[in-house]
Formats: structure tokens, C-alpha cells, sequence
């Protein structure tokens, strides 16, 4: 029998969900994996605050540092989220020789060189499986399960509740504000969804998964970012008569020696897998040159699925510590060479274009010339409502175009006298 | 750096396909993962056979007794297939002390329990991932990803031609005969496809899924088997006018202590996210009481995705022999007291059924009729191309009901003399 001595830091939400249940299956881990979890302490803000969980009072205590700090102490789970405190804390833990594992996204996307060095530094294992895709183990197929393949690109919805949104405008039809209060009401976005809805949240768990999957440092702040807001639910009907549906992607791709990486509302064919992932669900596909296209998918967030990642990762610490292995230390792959983005205006994509102009003749030609002067082809094309001197939308989808060419492009066309008010542009995936 | 030396058995597909990863990426395995993998021997059944693959001459034997017995062997792959003579070399590697990687599963499948046992006994690592699902890291999913939930239920497309012949009927118009000799032609099935149409490699996948994901003995033969061959076009239409698509599934619950075990053709709604699971894809779905639904897609066979999986057993074992860990010893969990699995006369679900029926009043009314007396329910019903006198389908799809009930009415029903030809059921999950 294995005893694992854990340190909790935070009991939120997922602190709460992950001390239920090493309370209800203390004896099924015991029995079936062979780990006797031992909570030591757990640091809170406050001991008295109410809370849905009942915790025996002589295991909390509001002094983290002393936590981490503790010789009893085997692992620490940094569950508090975050940078600024949970980074102090994750390095003193580092510091004093404990494993970590830690759900905290931010963190890893932001300070990630900073803790994977001294993590690696000092041979500590530092796991985070619950930092992207909730109870999803898309970090352990990355890191194990598809470990003889090269990762050549990922194409991920690891925002929840944007991808809520978008299937409540596409299945019900509700507009943006409608699904948002919704998705408020459900719990699945925050009281302030900014983060969510602005793709910051999803461009921070890309940034943890571009640096395993393609093994490197990446600078957060290079990966590109789009949120949802600007969708329309006329797109989401246009794309549709298209054949496509509007997904919230978190993409990055191998791309002659650097590397795409971006967030961006995405137009994906209708029959492809993740244009089928709805709801609140998460969905990660990664393409590995052995092992073609490989998908997980499941529960994004909430605190059960987060914590069964988090005890996923425990189960790993108890197995490895005693293991003489040094190869995949998990910090290993993370502090390779630094990964080059590409910056957006050279990547090369499809594109959906949506212009709101004066319906008399002669004003598609006009578009099109434009476009054409800029090098980008039109693959389809289609005009609604009809009805002369009237503005009308008028949809294109563009062959594969620069995105600096399309961006010159549609100021060129935004300074027409047939056009009016603001057009949009949406990037399409084939898969 | 961590020294594997490898002996393996069987040189065809899978064998070249890992052969070849094994050479062409020697130097990646060494840096990314820190394993140099050492190839010792292959044992293969003619030494100058023609190969795809280029292997020094030095390294080939026919004795594949020697192999298993070599004291310079750590690890032994066996990639023959067939259950007799792989039993005994994966018997006797077991008894000379190797750690077993196996892509087999007729042989898990049929002989699990002996093998098991012996791994057990004598402390080895006995690994399997490219058994089920080929590519998709799926046993290591169950076994370590998700290994805080007590998994309630599988549903799994795990047969590439079936649903490969399956998706072209769907999608395409296709008749099955047309379909399977596609598959042919593409790789996908067999020159004797019966394994695959009949649901025999799917039950074989699902038995050690069964024994993973709930954790005890399962009888193989307990498994119910139904194939492919008699669904028509015409069900397959009828199914997407109610709003559902045909999947072969492999299915297992948790139910009221005992296990539901089946390979059954079923109705799945369209947006189910199994429906959307294409061609020769294969695709696991496991409910785990704390993660919620959670599901694996990708490559089901193929040299390389299943080298991609043996590759990744291969690097846990690398991993963990040297680790004093002792619990979740792989065999183990297949060894708990024997999962007893329900007879299907008493399982519940919904149905679809489809009958011929000379279209005249009272037709309808008479088969309700009778459908009632055995306590089925009808929720959905639809008469085709009516036209007096003539022979119509009738399809209607029940409410949940007990499957015996179902078997009596359908043989009362044939009874008819109304009932023309050969009925159809086919059961509905709702997932």
C-alpha cells in the first residue's frame, strides 16, 4: 500500500469536490489502485466561512506557506487559482522537494518557464491534467498514450461555456445575450464570463497544450485571440445553409518550422466531429503522424470531472516517485527550444465574409474585382433578400487566401459607397 | 537513459508497422522519452518470406520458443494473432519472468483468465492497449486517466468495417453487399469478413473492456453477438425519419448488480455523439461517476496507429518495472469475483420494429393490439406508400420494454395473417 500525504491549498469549488470524494472512496482507492490518500492540511482563506463541505476544523488552516512548507507533506495540490499567490506557493512547494499537481491554467500559461524549470530542476513530478479539458485525460494521452507520435496540430473547444452559447444560437436560435444569461443561470459561465467569452480562457489552456504537445516554450501572449461576441445569429444561419457550424477553436498547427496558434470563432464543416460536440462539452482532436486523428471529449469543468483529474494525477505521483525513470519528466518536454508563432497576418486559411450592401446591380462585381486585386478567390457566394435599393447581406466563402491579403482586402471594401456598416469575417477549417 | 530489450513475436502488419517506427524514430525515443528500445529478436514463421519492411537477416528466428525464453529479452511483443499458439508463447514469456505486450484480443478475450492470473503471480506487466480501439489510448484511459471513477456503462463503436459499411449505406445510399466489398478493396475488412460483420471482434474488444472498466471475470461467451448483415437500406431510412442513425455498438452497464454485455446494430439519435462517428473510426464512450460522459475516437486498426499504441505500453512498462508501486498491477483488476451478465430475455430497452403488412383497415390496430397484450407500448409509428391491398413496411418504435415480452409478440405477430415475409427489430439506446 502506497501512503500519499497530500497538502490542499484552496477549498473552492474544486477543493470541495476533490475532498468528497477521497472522503466517499477512501477505501475503493485503497483497494483497487493500491493508494491511501492522506490529507495532512488543507489552506483556506477563512476557517469559518460556511461551506458545503464538512471538514474537520484541525485540518484547515489559513497559513499556506506552512502547508507547502510542511515535512509530512508528499505532494501539494494547488487548487486556490490565480497567479499571483499560487505562484508563490507552487515555487516554495518546489522549493521544499514536494510533487505538485495544480488545475490552475493561468498559471501554467503564464508563468509556465519560471515552474518548469525549477520543477525539472529539482527532479519533482508536476502534474496538471485538470488545467485543461476538466476530467478529461488529454494531457496524459499527449504525455503517454501517444507518446511514439509527433503531434502535427490540435484543433480543441476547451471553453465550455462558449461553446454553450454558440449550440444554444444554433439549435434554439436564442441570440448571444439570450445564451450567455442562460449559461450564467446553469453555472457554467462566471458571474464576469470576460474571460470565457473572450477566449483568454481557452487561449491559456492552448498555450499548456501547444508546449506538450509540440514540446517547447511558447510565449502566452504570441497565440492569437478572438472571443464570441461579435457572432451573429444570421452567421450562424448563413454558415448553415453552407453546410457549416460555428465553433469557438482553439487551434495550432505545425506550419514549416514555427507554429500557428490561435482562438478564433471557426466555421467547420456540419458532418465534422467537433462540429457535433455541444453544449457545456469540451473536445480535444489532436493529429499525430503514427496514429492519424485522435479525439478526447467530456466534461469541461464542474467540480467532480476537475477533481477526477486531479486524482488522476495523484494516482500518477504514487506510482512514478519510486520509479528510477527520468525520462518524460512532464517538465522536460515544456523547456525545450522556444516555439516560434507565426504572426497572424502570414497564416493562409479559407474565409467566410459577410458584407451588408446597397442591393443594386453590378455590386457583387464590384466585391469580387477587389477581392481579386488582393488575390483571394471566391469558392461560393450567395445574396439574401433581395429586393432593389434595400441593404441586403451578401455572404462569401474565399479558396485559401492570406490573411494579410483578406484584411487589406475588406478595409478596401469597408471604404465602398455600396457597402454599409460592419462586415464580418470568420476563418473556416476543413479538418 | 532506460534499456528495453524487446523480442518480438510475428513480422506481418503490425509487426512491420512497429518495426518501422521503432528504426525510424530510434533517436526520438531516446531523447524525447529517454527509452533506447533494443530489438533482440523476431520470430516469424519464414525467414525468407517477402517483407514491406527491410530487417537485418541476423535478427530473424522461426523459434519463437527461443525468443520467449532468452535471457537478453525484458519485454515480449506478441503480434501473431490466433489463440493457440499465442497462449502458449505469451504463457511461457510469462513463466520465464517477461513483461507481455499484446495486441491480441481473441486471446485476452478467451484465455484472460489464465493469463491474467499468471501475470499476476508472478508480478508482471501484462499491457494491451492496441487490443481495443487500435491507436485510441483507451486501456489507459480506464486504467489511470479515469481511474477515480467507478465506470457505469460503455458504449462503443470498436468495429471499423462495420461502421465503415454502416456510414456508407447512411450516407451514401449504399446497399450492404455494395458496401462490404468497398471495405474490401479499401483494407478495411478482411478477405473473410465474418469476424467483423458478425460482431465477434467487436464482442472480443468489449469483453476486456468489461473487465477493465468494472473490474472482474467475464465470461466471453456471456456476451451477446449480433452483426451487421441484416440491417437493410430501407431501416436505415426509416431510422432517419424518426430522427436516428444505425451504429453497430458494443454496449456494457452496471445493472442492479449484474452487467448488461452486447454487440448489437442500434438506433442512436442523430446528434448523439456516437452517430457522428464516420467510416472506419472507432470511438469509445464511458459514463465514470464523477466525470460524467467522457469518449475516445479515433483510428481503430492500421500498422501504424496500432504500433502507435504497442509503442505506448512499451514506454509504460519502461516506466513503472523499475517502481516499488504494487497496486493496479494491470492483471489484477481483471481478476476480481466473475461479473455475472443479464440474459438478454430480461434486459429493457426500446425497439424498433418493422413489419410487412397487407396494407388494409385494422392492420395497424390488430398489431397494437397485440404488441399490448405482451405490455409494449407504441411512442412513434409510421405506414409507408400506402396503397390498398398491396404489402407495406409498418415501422414503429416502443417505449422501454422487457426484451422477452418483445420475442413473444414478435412471434405472435408472425403468426399474422396480415404479416407478410420477415420482421425487423432492432434496438433504440437514447444515450
Amino acid at each position: 500500500m502506497e501512503n500519499l500525504r497530500l497538502g490542499i491549498l484552496g477549498l473552492g469549488q474544486i477543493g470541495a469536490g476533490l475532498y468528497t470524494i477521497l472522503q466517499r472512496k477512501k477505501a475503493y482507492f485503497r483497494r483497487e489502485i493500491g493508494v491511501n490518500f492522506d490529507i495532512r492540511k488543507i489552506a483556506v482563506k477563512s476557517k469559518t466561512k460556511k461551506r458545503t463541505v464538512r471538514v474537520p476544523k484541525g485540518l484547515l488552516t489559513t497559513n499556506a506557506l506552512s502547508v507547502v512548507r510542511d515535512p509530512e507533506v508528499d505532494v501539494v495540490v494547488e487548487l486556490i487559482g490565480g497567479t499571483r499567490e499560487a505562484k508563490k506557493l507552487v515555487m516554495e512547494a518546489l522549493r521544499c522537494g514536494k510533487h505538485v499537481v495544480t488545475a490552475n491554467k493561468a498559471l501554467l500559461a503564464e508563468c509556465g518557464d519560471e515552474i518548469f524549470s525549477l520543477a525539472y530542476r529539482k527532479g519533482l513530478w508536476l502534474f496538471f491534467e485538470a488545467s485543461v479539458g476538466g476530467g478529461i485525460p488529454v494531457m496524459k494521452a499527449l504525455r503517454e498514450g501517444l507518446a511514439a507520435n509527433r503531434i502535427d496540430s490540435i484543433h480543441s473547444i476547451i471553453n465550455g461555456t462558449s461553446n454553450y452559447i454558440l449550440t444554444k444560437m444554433t439549435d434554439e436560435g436564442w441570440d448571444f445575450e439570450e445564451a450567455l444569461i442562460e449559461a450564467q443561470k446553469k453555472g457554467y459561465a462566471e458571474a464576469d464570463p470576460t474571460l470565457d467569452i473572450n477566449g483568454t480562457d481557452a487561449a491559456h489552456k492552448l498555450a499548456i497544450l501547444i508546449r506538450f504537445a509540440f514540446g517547447g516554450r511558447v510565449r502566452y501572449s504570441d497565440i492569437y485571440c478572438e472571443g464570441i461576441s461579435r457572432i451573429r445569429s444570421e452567421d450562424i444561419a448563413f454558415a448553415e445553409e453552407f453546410g457549416y457550424r460555428i465553433k469557438l477553436l482553439a487551434i495550432a498547427k505545425r506550419s514549416g518550422g514555427r507554429v500557428e496558434a490561435r482562438v478564433q470563432p471557426t466555421l467547420l464543416p456540419k458532418s465534422h466531429i467537433l462540429a457535433n460536440v455541444k453544449g457545456s462539452f469540451n473536445a480535444v482532436l489532436v493529429r499525430g503522424d503514427e496514429v492519424g486523428d485522435s479525439l478526447l471529449y467530456g466534461r469541461g469543468a464542474g467540480p467532480f470531472p476537475t477533481a477526477s483529474a486531479v486524482l488522476s494525477d495523484l494516482v500518477d505521483i504514487a506510482k512514478l516517485r519510486t520509479s528510477s525513470f527520468e525520462g518524460t519528466m512532464s517538465p522536460m518536454r515544456a523547456l525545450r527550444g522556444r516555439l516560434k508563432v507565426k504572426t497572424m497576418s502570414s497564416i493562409l486559411s479559407r474565409y467566410y465574409l459577410r458584407f451588408r450592401v446597397v442591393d443594386r446591380p453590378g455590386v457583387l462585381g464590384r466585391i469580387s474585382q477587389v477581392l481579386g486585386s488582393f488575390r483571394i478567390s471566391i469558392s461560393d457566394c450567395v445574396q439574401k433578400e433581395r429586393s432593389a435599393g434595400s441593404v441586403v447581406p451578401l455572404i462569401m466563402l474565399t479558396h485559401d487566401s492570406h490573411e494579410r491579403d483578406v484584411h487589406n482586402a475588406m478595409r478596401a471594401i469597408g471604404k465602398l459607397n455600396i457597402v454599409r456598416g460592419k462586415s464580418q469575417v470568420i476563418r473556416i477549417e476543413e479538418g
